[in-house]
């Protein structure tokens, strides 16, 4: 099989990988954290997404970041700066949309390249 | 050429296929059906889009969901589920949004592996 | 490093390259233009971007195109019409969503082929 898909259920697969590059998406596990700690977890899951399919965050290549209210803008990208090792900055789009669960304040799509 | 496009139109391509990767975006011809049936157009379209650069369903690698009103998401889930081939589901974003066409209830971009 | 990155700041790169995709997303520079104005900023910088990476507005495989006001999206395609090379578009999606600035009117999010 061509395509790797780790834990695919009915909706979604928790990434894909094709042609050496993983696709997931994460939105915090708990979402009655503030948005710090929804920011921080998504960052937790992406890393371990990353790592469950031979990459890392050093190997990201496009960011879609979707947050429900601008005025959290500041606490992302503080934590996204730190979080992101030096010069690795993947391409990125911010928005303002809604989420699924009204609880959600940040959703993250990103495309990452695996070793 | 190596870049591959079905009916390229002025302002888009119903399909690009590059690296084995087709790119399309749909939304339903018929847009006085309610959600379920513009779902379903969608996913109708969608087989046709895999079909034409010789992918299917069962090879989607990451799908982005818009929906204009989240009171429609079990039903677009319900159907989704049908109609997604057991383990194959993609990594996937579901967004709330406004569409061009005030009467769109859902528009799906997908990426698919191409055999 | 197969990874190419073009301007990487602490936030984002300018352009990433991987498998011979690049992905890059413009705003607008001079956030105070009106929407043709903005509309052909992002086609400019664009252009700057696919030569930066052995590219053309001839091999965009992907667009994701988001407005903040629709009533807008009638100057826009006029622009992309006269914009692209003829048998060339990309798969496009359009969306209204918030963006980041208040004065932005339209972000727009590129995958290309390089050569």
């Amino acid at each position: 099989m061509d395509i790797q898909r780790i834990n695919p259920s009915e909706k979604w697969s928790d990434v894909t990988v094709f042609n050496k590059m993983a696709h997931f998406v994460e939105v915090p596990a708990d979402e009655t954290a503030d948005m710090l700690g929804q920011v921080k977890q998504v960052f937790a899951q992406a890393e371990a997404m990353l790592a469950s399919v031979n990459s890392d965050k050093s190997r990201l290549v496009s960011v879609t970041i979707y947050v429900t209210d601008f005025e959290n803008l500041s606490i992302l990208n503080e934590a996204w700066i730190k979080w992101l090792p030096e010069g690795c900055a993947p391409s990125r789009a911010c928005l303002k949309v809604e989420l699924a669960d009204p609880d959600y304040l940040v959703e993250i799509a990103f495309v990452a390249a695996v070793k």
